[in-house]
């Protein structure tokens, strides 16, 4: 398959996901809280049977990694990574800031990312040496002249450790306060693609929270790595910084090197 | 005026706000940090000029009381109390889960609210002795069976002093951590009044920020109250419960009534 073709069916993957979720938004939902703590929703398994349904049709060789139904043929060398509902807690509270996620990996490394928010339209899609598209339109990270003037995203406190917390707390201590949202999740780093928000620091994502955005993020002129400026993998421990002007980057993780 | 022309009045401030804030959404605008370390854009002040302007041409003798050009005519029996962007920083980094703000105080008593979202096209109208409405139509709480099963929604920890932190602690105890979500302002109360939200939890607000929710939470059938169950009026300090089933009042007061 080409890298396009690729493309195509992350799109069709986004599509048959978005037709699940968008009935289901503000619907009445039972949820239950999973081993991890995070929630989960009859929209999210379907929409993820829905996504996995096309993938074994259209990639029958290509191995999945989905939060909710786990993996299939891991010996391949490209695998699907999809998150039907990145921020279901969002979902679950009728904020439609949530997304799906779905990202391909070669060899383990994304080449392939999309961010899809179905109820207000948006899509941002990238892939390997392509600008990053926002609704097919390029989308671009901004500059920002000091990191004090910086917008920073977070989805919530209460995904940070207690020394993770002391880290971000030192990060936030040369950041405004009036600059600073919380909750969000994918959302914020389709955010930072198109220049409205400029850091993103988060903990405790998993490869299917993460695999999706790098593509899009860095296809957009931004930087994504680890809390010590390493570069995200299948291993990667979810510490996870996304910044739009890669010039603010050894101030962001000499900071957040606080407590280590 | 009757009830009637005010909510009529109070839905043409919406439209206008509505007007000058939509093609400034997502738009480079500059923004400074005023001194409650709240941001200000040219939206908000357009916006808030626009529904003055408004008030001065349909109600001439009503005092005014806006978040970012002050107050008039103190003294008269009714005040407008408007807030053009609730959510200044959602606002600034391209979040739709911003809103206008706009109250009616009869002798100090807010006897409407309206809370609009322009982006989405989401509106919440709330006037004593009627129904809210959403988008129209009738908005109601829901039933919560547990404290423990609430949806909880608190717009940043950043709002937070250390004791009141100290208090949202005590009460994120005894509530899910993953039902819980930061972010969102006074979105997550309109969310509150049509069944999604179960209970909001936030201090340092504003007049300008809780008086146009009250009569829309109240009139779905909810609850607001300041943290130790008074109910909110001019002079209240900004700790603000809203609750979508009342049975839990009593269990929430008491928790946060930890450092007290």
């Amino acid at each position: 398959m080409t890298l396009a073709s690729d493309i195509l069916l992350a799109n069709r993957l986004a599509d048959v996901a978005g037709t699940v979720i968008r009935p289901l938004f503000r619907a009445k939902l039972a949820h239950e809280i999973k081993a991890d703590f995070s929630p989960v929703t009859e929209a999210d398994r379907a929409a993820e049977e829905a996504m996995r349904r096309l993938l074994e049709v259209e990639a029958p060789s290509d191995g999945i990694i989905g939060e909710e139904y786990g993996s299939e043929r891991l010996d391949a060398s490209r695998h699907w990574v999809i998150d039907p509902i990145d921020g279901t807690a969002s979902f679950m509270s009728g904020r439609p800031i949530f997304g799906t996620l779905i990202a391909l990996l070669q060899e383990g490394s994304p080449i392939l990312g999309v961010i899809d928010q179905p109820i207000s339209g948006e899509r941002w899609v990238g892939a390997v040496g392509q600008p990053t598209l926002f609704n097919n339109r390029p989308a671009k990270t901004r500059r920002c002249g000091n990191l004090a003037d910086a917008v920073l995203a977070a989805t919530g406190p209460h995904h940070f450790s207690e020394d993770d917390g002391k880290c971000f707390t030192a990060l936030t201590s040369q950041t405004s306060r009036a600059r600073t949202v919380f909750g969000g999740d994918c959302y914020n780093y389709g955010l930072l693609a198109i220049g409205h928000v400029d850091l993103v620091v988060e903990a405790g994502l998993k490869l299917h929270d993460f695999a999706a955005l790098i593509p899009i993020v860095e296809g957009a002129g931004g930087t994504m790595c680890d809390w010590h400026g390493n570069q995200l993998h299948c291993e990667s421990e979810g510490h996870v910084i996304a910044l739009g002007d890669h010039a603010h980057i050894a101030q962001v993780i000499d900071l957040l090197d606080y407590c280590n």
